[in-house]
């Protein structure tokens, strides 16, 4: 797999991008990983002696975190990011790689590399990282969703999830809803799921609600990317919260302290285990190229995680999820 | 305050229930507390040298927890949850607890309390148990929201608010939304974004990503009920999740095994600070009453915590929350 890594975006950009990078292509002999940017910020930071895979790509700058992103890539189309997109558009990478502003990773994905056919709007799709990993989408590119966008989630999701958590047989996919019944949630959740329960190409699971977004009921959970995001930042936030209380539960006496101290490294465990960095982005699905969307504050490690999963859903995805689209459109007799 | 509950409804009714509601007029001997349901399933389990506000009023059975809350409700107008809202409409009760079919009580609540005036659709209002408790409504009960109904959730929200959680000013209100700025969000969020800006009788702190729930940004969340039962499921699954996984993590190994058990009580207080049995109820908000909603498997604990809560609003709570939103809606130059 070829992968163009957007080397300019990112709270610790270039630094941690490149360390991330090179890490990566020590760990992916076989794929081909470009660092995109300007040469005099990317340059200092790449180890001469690095591995042959990896190589840089001339480029301009950021597009920064608080820019607009359409307006900032009319104004600069050598942007770092619209470089890597350009790569994947040409056919030179398979995959793109930002870990900078969200908006402009999106913007440029879709002006550039183009959605798939079959798909009306992308969504995000980002693991969830509790007791079983599911794949949340969408996590908020499209924040009004139709039905018919959720049932396109379900089948990209479906098959993304299939390859990228190296499941047996078929995802199974949920719908987040408020209730288990088919009758409950709002018109959108209601439609959404009689489409979900009626199409061939999706083993659906029925409704899933939050408290058991986690227990490994199903692989795949499909919403609308306003519900989605709001899923994935309560996640975050009340994890991060409960840890950060059992810190300071465990801090006060020397007798306590001793004790946390034994089992520091079995509570790490846990912290590493809800750390989003495991995973290292999120993927926007729906447009013609892999695409993964890095956390503003990605390190090393996260950007590592990223393109070593990254590589693990292949190349010829964008081609098998529009194929996957067709199949389950003409099942449906639906037009695509 | 005179607080009619339903001595039936709820997986561990009536036993958890009477002991709970005995607790708690013991603790709140200014309070009336009648205990609602068939004499032969209640009588046995109360205490004849109990309290003396403590006392008995007669109905019949339960709502079941599988019904279909209307039209059992119309087939039995002497199950007790009926019988404890009748109560408040006649003003022999200023508020009512139910722990039984949640449908069962909000359909109760309407159709024999009323709702009020300037309230076209209620609110489930409850208490995320985050670093900074908050009040998150519509946590359900309703699931699609006009613009117009979250600033009545704002408003009712924050008069409630200031009287729970005891507040010396006004409560700051926040809109869970996807993003910080003004713009952001679906058509709902947007639009009510603006109306809550505008409103004077609402102190707007604005947008809340579900990343700062329990940050101590606000103390009251608006939402819809679809976003704000998904909100509060999500947070329970993961704080149980994560709680779990540190439990089996401290599990293994002698050493271990002694240094958790030396944290133990540490971690509990942890556990407990988490637990929703500390509010033991939720709050339906924009009737004519006050009304509380127990968990379903409530215990004596969460019984009793639930009553003392209720008590602290105070009797009246209902005409000050239809004063507040006459106010408002006059300031807004609105009919309500």
């Amino acid at each position: 797999m070829r992968i163009a890594v957007d080397a300019l975006g990112g709270d610790r950009a270039p630094r941690e991008i490149v360390a991330g990078a090179l890490a990566a292509a020590v760990r992916l002999p076989r794929d081909e990983v470009f660092l995109v940017g300007d040469p005099t910020l990317v340059e200092p930071e790449v180890d001469p002696d690095g591995p042959p895979n990896l190589s840089l790509r001339e480029a301009g700058g950021p597009v920064g975190m608080g820019e607009e992103p359409a307006s900032a890539l009319r104004a600069r189309p050598d942007a770092s990011v619209a470089v890597a997109a350009e790569m994947v558009r040409e056919g030179e990478a398979d995959a793109l790689f930002s870990a900078g502003n969200t908006g402009a990773t999106v913007a440029a994905a879709l002006l550039r590399v183009g959605r798939l056919q079959g798909c009306r709007r992308p969504a995000i799709a980002t693991v969830l990282p509790l007791t079983s990993p599911v794949l949340l989408l969408d996590a908020g590119a499209t924040v009004m969703c139709r039905p018919q966008d959720l049932l396109n989630f379900a089948i990209l999701g479906g098959v993304f999830a299939r390859r990228y958590f190296d499941l047996e047989g078929e995802a199974r996919v949920g719908l987040i809803n408020v209730g288990e019944e088919p009758g409950k949630g709002n018109d959108l959740s209601r439609e959404a799921h009689y489409l979900l329960s009626e199409s061939p190409g999706v083993r659906f699971v029925g409704n899933v609600e939050g408290r058991e977004i986690g227990s490994g009921v199903a692989d795949v959970l499909v919403t609308d990317g306003f519900t989605g995001n709001v899923v994935l930042k309560t996640a975050e936030g009340v994890a991060r919260e409960i840890l950060a209380m059992l810190r300071s539960a465990m801090a006060g006496g020397p007798i306590s302290k001793l004790a946390a101290g034994i089992l520091r490294p079995r509570l790490r465990g846990v912290r590493d285990r809800v750390d989003p960095e495991n995973y290292g982005g999120s993927f926007l699905l729906g447009v013609r190229g892999s695409v993964v969307i890095g956390h503003g504050n990605s390190g090393a490690r996260g950007v590592e995680n990223a393109l070593v999963g990254l590589s693990r859903t292949g190349a010829g995805l964008a081609q098998t999820l529009e194929a996957a689209l067709a199949a389950a459109h003409a099942a449906a007799g639906n037009a695509p």
